[in-house]
C-alpha cells in the first residue's frame, strides 16, 4: 500500500488509495482493523475520509466481513454517487438488511444512482411491498428503466443487461452520432464503446465503434461507415449461453434485442464476468453437494439446512450398500478379511465417479464435451478405465497379499476392482451426459446419483464374486 | 440457424452466418456433419465457402471435434487473416500437430496475423527449435513483440497481456492523440478503447477514453483532459490476481507496467475471461483429482497416466483405514454387524469433507473466505457440523436399529457418527485454509489429504468406540 502510494504524483488526493493487487487479502484485513478501530473511537471524520479514499470495489470487499450495523454506519457517511457504486458490489442479503435501516426516499435516491442492471438486481431482492414503494419514490426515467428490467428472469439476457447505451439512426451523420454522445451522462459514457445504429423501423442494423467516429468526417452518413449486422442475442436467452457467446466472439459488449429486433439493452463484459463466476461457483457447489446460496452465508443453521438433504440422500444410497452387505453377512462371518478391503473398493469407485463426472460437468460448461460426441467420450473413458483399472487391481492384489496372505482373496479383490472401476467410469461419464440430454442440469443430480450407484454396485460385485468364487456363505 | 439467416438483410453475404446461441451444440454438430460430407465428396469449393461463412469463433468450435488431418485440410483453404483468428481460438495441442503439416514460412505468415498475446501462446507451445525457426522467419516488428512476451511466465500479467495499445504523451493535443489512432491497423483499433498517456520520462500517468477525445476540442492539451492515475498492474502479478483486480474494478482493459512504471502491455476483458475459465476448470479439476490438461485430451493413455497418481495416492490413504480395521479384526469377528455400517460412516465423512473443502476452495477464489477470518469460518462450520451431525446420527440410529435391532450398537454408531462429522468438517475447512496460508494451492492437496485423514480417523473413532463401549475384541 505504502509503496504504491508514494509512486503517486499527488498523494493527498484521497481517491488515489488503490490496494496492491499482489497482497490484497492482507491489505483489506489491515483496513478492516483500521475501520474497527475508528468505529470504536467514534471518529466520524477519519472514518469518512478512509471510506471515501477507497475505490468502491475495494471498500465493498473490506465491508464484506463486517457486521451489518458497522457497515451501515460507514455507508451512511458516503454521498449518493460513490455509495451507489459500493452497494452494487455488495451481496444482496447484506443490502436488504442495510435497507431496513434507511427510509424509502433515501433508498430511492441511492438506487437512482446505480447502473440500471444493478438497480434492478437490488430491487429484485426486496420484498414485493418495499420494492413497489421504492419504485414509486424513484424519478420517472430511472423507474421506467428498472421496471422494464424487472420483467425479465434474473438468469436471462434481459436479467443481466443494462439500459445504458447510445443509439443513432443509419440516416444520421457521424457528427450527429457524436452529438448523441454529448447528451449522455458522464457516468454512462464511461461504459460506452459503441453507438448502436437503428434503421427507420427502429430495428438494430449496425454499430459504430468510437474509434471509427474519431477518424471519420463529420458529414459522413452513418450507414456508410457503420459495421453492419452486429452480433446480438435475444432477450430471453439463458445467461450462461450469453456468456458463452461473448467468449466465443471475444466481445466487450453485446446488444440485446426483443423478438422484433428492437434493441432493449446492452450486456457488458463485467456482467459476463459475474455470470462466469456465478456459474463456476454453481457447478462446483452442485458437484460437492452444497447450494450456491451458502457462499457468503454466515448462519450455520441455514448452511446445515441446505446441506442436510444431500447428506441424507447419500445415506439412503449407502443404505443400499448396507443392505447388500447384510445380504452377504454370512460370507463376511466366514471370512472377516473380506470386510477389510471394503473401504478401498468403495473409495476407489467413489474417486473414479468424481473424476469422470467432473470432467463431463466442466466439459459441458466449456464446450469440450457434448452429447453429440457421447460415443467418443465414453470410448475414451472406457480406455482410461481399463488402464487405471488394471493398475489399481494390481495394487490391491499386492496390498491384500501382504496383509492377508491369501492368493485367492487377492485374486477376487483385483478382479472385483477392475469391474468396479469399469462400472464407475461408465456411470460417472454416462449419467451426467444423459441428464444433460433430457434437460436436467448434470451437476445437480450427479453427486448423489453416481455415489449411490457406485456404492451399491461395487458391493454387489465384490461380495457377490467373493461368495461365488471363494465358496463362502449362502452359496457354499 | 435458418430463422436468423432469414432475418438478415443481405443473406448472400457469407460472413453473416452466425450460429443461434440458444441452440449451439445442435447447430455446431450439424455443421460438423456437413463438413464431413463435403470432405467425403472432396468438394473443395463448398468447403471453402462454408468455412469462410462462419465466424472464427464458431469455426474453431466446429473443428474442435474433427481429426487433425481434416482440420488441416479445411484450415489450409482459408486466407491468412481469418486463419489466424481461428487458430488463436484452437487448443494448443491440435495447433502444434497442425503445424507439423505446414512449412516454417507458412507458420510465420499465419502467426504474424495473430494478436501478439495469442501469437506468443502458440509459439510457447512449439518445441524450442521450431519456435526459434518460426521467430526467425517472422517480420521484425512482430518478432520483437512476440519475443518480448515470451520472456514472461505464462500465468502472469506479462503472460496474458498483448502489445496492441495506443499511447500518446501528456504534452500532446487531443488532435495529435487522434492522429495516433489513425496510424494503427484497423485490426488493432477494434480492441482500442483508450489511449494511454505517458509523461516526458515515459511513465504511465493517465488514460484517455475515446469518448473524451470525441467531445473534446482538438487543441486541448492531453494532460488537461485525461483521467490521471489510471489503474494498472505490474508485469509479474499472477494472472488470477489480475483477473480479481479487473473484476473488482469492473474494467474492460488494464495497462501492465514494469518496475519503472513504463507501460509494457495491455490486458483485455477477453484475456481475463480466459483466465477465469481456466482457473475455474483448474480448481474443479484439482478437487476432483484430475489435471486441467485432461480437458479436451483425446488419448485414454494420457488421461489414465494423469489420473493414476491421485487414485493410487487415495488408495494409500485407504490402506491406512484397512490397517485400522485389521487392528480391530477381532472386534469385527465378534460382531460382524459392525462391518455393515462402515460404508455409511466413511461415505458421510467423505461427503462432509467434499462439502466443506469445496466451499473454502471456491470461497478463496471468489474472496468470500480468507485466512484472516479463519476463526469465523471454522466457527460457522462447527455450528453447521453440530446440527448436521445430530441429524445424521439420528438417522443412522434409526436405520441400524431397524436392521440390527441392537440398541447398544445403534448408540455407538450414532455417537461415532457425530464425532466423525465434527472431525470431517474441521479437517475439510481447516486444511485448505492452512495450505493456502503457507502458499500451497489448497485445491491441489485438498482431495487426497482430506480423504485420507477422514478415512483413517473415522475408522479409528468408530471401531475404537465400538470395541471400548461394546466390550468387544482385544479389550474384552
Amino acid at each position: 500500500m505504502t509503496d504504491r502510494f508514494s509512486d503517486n504524483p499527488d498523494p493527498g488526493k484521497p481517491d488515489d488509495l488503490i490496494l496492491d493487487p499482489a497482497n490484497l487479502d492482507a491489505e483489506r484485513h489491515a483496513l478492516e482493523l483500521k475501520f474497527g478501530e475508528l468505529l470504536g473511537e467514534d471518529d466520524t471524520e477519519s472514518l469518512r475520509e478512509l471510506a471515501m479514499g477507497l475505490s468502491p470495489g475495494d471498500l465493498s470487499e473490506v465491508l464484506r466481513f463486517m457486521n451489518v450495523e458497522d457497515t451501515a454506519r460507514i455507508l451512511r457517511m458516503l454521498p449518493p454517487d460513490p455509495l451507489a457504486e459500493v452497494l452494487s458490489e455488495i451481496d444482496n442479503r447484506s443490502l436488504s438488511v442495510l435497507f431496513t435501516l434507511l427510509d424509502i426516499d433515501e433508498i430511492a435516491d441511492i438506487i437512482e444512482e446505480m447502473p440500471s442492471d444493478e438497480a434492478a438486481d437490488v430491487i429484485g431482492e426486496l420484498d414485493t411491498e418495499q420494492a413497489a414503494e421504492v419504485l414509486a419514490a424513484m424519478e420517472e426515467t430511472e423507474r421506467i428503466e428498472v421496471a422494464d428490467l424487472l420483467q425479465y428472469p434474473p438468469e436471462s439476457a434481459g436479467g443481466i443487461m443494462g439500459k445504458e447505451f447510445a443509439i443513432c439512426t443509419e440516416e444520421q451523420t457521424a457528427g450527429e452520432a457524436v452529438a448523441v454522445l454529448r447528451e449522455l451522462d458522464e457516468d454512462d459514457l464511461e461504459q460506452t464503446h459503441f453507438v448502436y445504429v437503428l434503421n427507420p423501423e427502429g430495428k438494430l442494423v449496425g454499430r459504430l465503434p468510437l474509434f471509427r467516429l474519431l477518424i471519420t468526417a463529420p458529414d459522413a452518413v452513418v450507414r456508410d461507415v457503420m459495421e453492419a449486422d452486429p452480433l446480438y442475442v435475444e432477450v430471453d436467452l439463458d445467461q450462461e449461453e450469453v456468456a458463452d457467446f461473448v467468449q466465443t466472439h471475444d466481445l466487450i459488449s453485446l446488444p440485446v434485442v426483443d423478438s422484433g429486433m428492437e434493441m432493449v439493452g446492452l450486456v457488458t463484459a463485467d456482467d459476463v464476468m459475474d455470470v462466469m463466476e456465478e456459474e463456476a461457483t454453481e457447478d462446483m457447489a452442485r458437484l460437492a453437494g452444497v447450494s450456491k446460496e451458502e457462499f457468503g452465508e454466515q448462519s450455520s443453521f441455514r448452511v446445515a439446512r441446505s446441506r442436510l438433504p444431500w447428506l441424507l440422500g447419500a445415506m439412503l444410497g449407502q443404505l443400499g450398500a448396507v443392505l447388500v452387505m447384510s445380504h452377504y453377512e454370512q460370507s463376511i462371518e466366514t471370512m472377516v478379511a473380506l470386510a477389510l478391503y471394503i473401504p478401498m473398493i468403495m473409495g476407489t469407485a467413489g474417486n473414479i465417479g468424481i473424476q469422470t463426472s467432473s470432467v463431463v460437468v466442466r466439459g459441458l460448461a466449456t464446450g469440450e464435451v457434448d452429447f453429440y460426441h457421447l460415443g467418443r467420450h465414453l470410448g475414451r473413458e472406457l480406455g482410461t478405465a481399463f488402464m487405471t483399472g488394471a493398475a489399481v487391481a494390481a495394487f490391491i492384489y499386492l496390498i491384500s497379499w501382504l496383509i492377508s496372505s491369501d492368493p485367492n482373496l487377492s485374486a477376487v479383490l483385483s478382479f472385483s476392482m477392475l469391474l468396479v472401476v469399469l462400472f464407475a467410469a461408465m456411470a460417472g461419464s454416462g449419467i451426467p451426459l444423459m441428464l444433460h440430454r433430457v434437460g436436467i442440469d448434470p451437476a445437480v443430480a450427479t453427486g448423489p446419483f453416481i455415489t449411490t450407484a457406485n456404492d451399491i454396485v461395487s458391493m454387489v460385485i465384490y461380495l457377490g464374486l467373493a461368495t461365488l468364487l471363494l465358496s463362502l456363505g449362502r452359496g457354499a
